[in-house]
């Protein structure tokens, strides 16, 4: 009987976890599948079973992971804004000049998009949505800018305006790498967008290339 | 005889303009729907049928207008980016200052996006494709920001840096109009986009402000 038991207690101790991985890993698959599809076409443009079939998953057990279409669009948005607004907060946590905490965050963000494709077109496609603004991301460069103007190290401006312009000419500049190559060289791009993006704040511009070139904060710890 | 023909004549002459005319009304509603369709979904989420059917058009007279979706686009294109390029060339044609000239293309475009928000849309979806920098308005800020930095009005720096992020930041500015209005005004947003841009080239702030705040060029003429 004892040795019965644990025989039926190691099988459950191992079918556990095994179960465990499994729904783990359809839930990446699921994940995986919305991002570069919602990427393609915006969240509006796809539907639940299209997701499941790339994902190369039942139709019902999608809704083992997420209620809807809308709940596994939410867990995107925390991954590409919110997760990764966490990971350079950490990574630049010691860093106290505001222009180089801009700068590093402008640079970390051009070099995932360049790592990560779809990642970058999800940025593209989301973050001139309605809420960018509020999410982690945004949040997060909004609250570095006035840091920068408190200081008095940037130009004493419009916010909002500063806002609109970094994240637009990140964003602009992650659409660009895939696409003016052929005409204009995109080396260094992510130093460039940073030197830019510092001139804008109103750095001047000798000083905005110094700190765009400076060694970049990294961890060897992933985004997520 | 001579009045029985002249009566065909005349019958001819006035069904000749009527025929004219429906088809010239025919073309603009099928543009006027794609451009709705494309600016939502983009060209390729945009099938021919949805486009007749938006119209109020039969199908195949579609064919009649263009030779496929693709022809359509370009003809939206042609007016969304060429000609809106070439009547923003007539209005400031007297305009020697690089920077005013920067400016008030830059308010021109949020001014008719506010007017148009289906042309700002179109805009803002496309300006980031693959070849925007080729296109009439591209090409156009190209050659804006090239005199600047011949007459060294603008701080010495990177040309295509320098339109990615006008070209970001006026998009960012279109989207941001409808969005985030709720947490920030958009009161004179043409004005402080221009001023924001042309410190992004290097004016320094205050020259910045009043050259964003001079007297609009404008032309009562259409814009196409």
């Amino acid at each position: 009987m004892a040795s019965r038991s644990s025989a039926i207690a190691a099988v459950a101790l191992e079918r556990e976890p095994r179960g465990t991985r499994r729904k783990r890993e359809t839930r990446a698959k699921l994940l995986s599948a919305a991002l570069r599809l919602m990427a393609e076409r915006g969240a509006e443009g796809v539907t639940v079973s299209e997701i499941t079939e790339a994902a190369d998953v039942g139709f019902g057990s999608f809704y083992n992971h997420f209620e809807s279409k809308d709940a596994i669009y939410r867990a995107l948005v925390d991954t590409v804004f919110d997760e990764f607004a966490d990971w350079l907060d950490a990574v630049l946590k010691d860093v106290n000049d505001p222009a180089e905490v801009v700068s590093a965050s402008v640079r970390h963000t051009i070099l995932r998009a360049k790592r990560e494709p779809v990642w970058g077109l999800f940025l593209i496609r989301e973050g001139f949505s309605p809420d960018a603004i509020d999410r982690g991301l945004g949040l997060r460069l909004l609250r570095d800018i006035k840091k920068g103007l408190a200081a008095e190290r940037f130009a004493d401006g419009d916010v909002f305006m500063y806002f609109v312009a970094v994240s637009g000419t990140v964003l602009a500049s992650i659409a660009a790498t895939s696409s003016i190559a052929h005409r204009f060289s995109t080396k260094d791009l992510p130093e460039r967008c940073a030197a830019t993006v510092l001139q804008t704040l109103g750095v001047e511009r000798t000083e905005a290339d110094e700190i765009a070139r400076r060694p970049l904060p990294s961890s060897k710890r992933s985004y997520a």
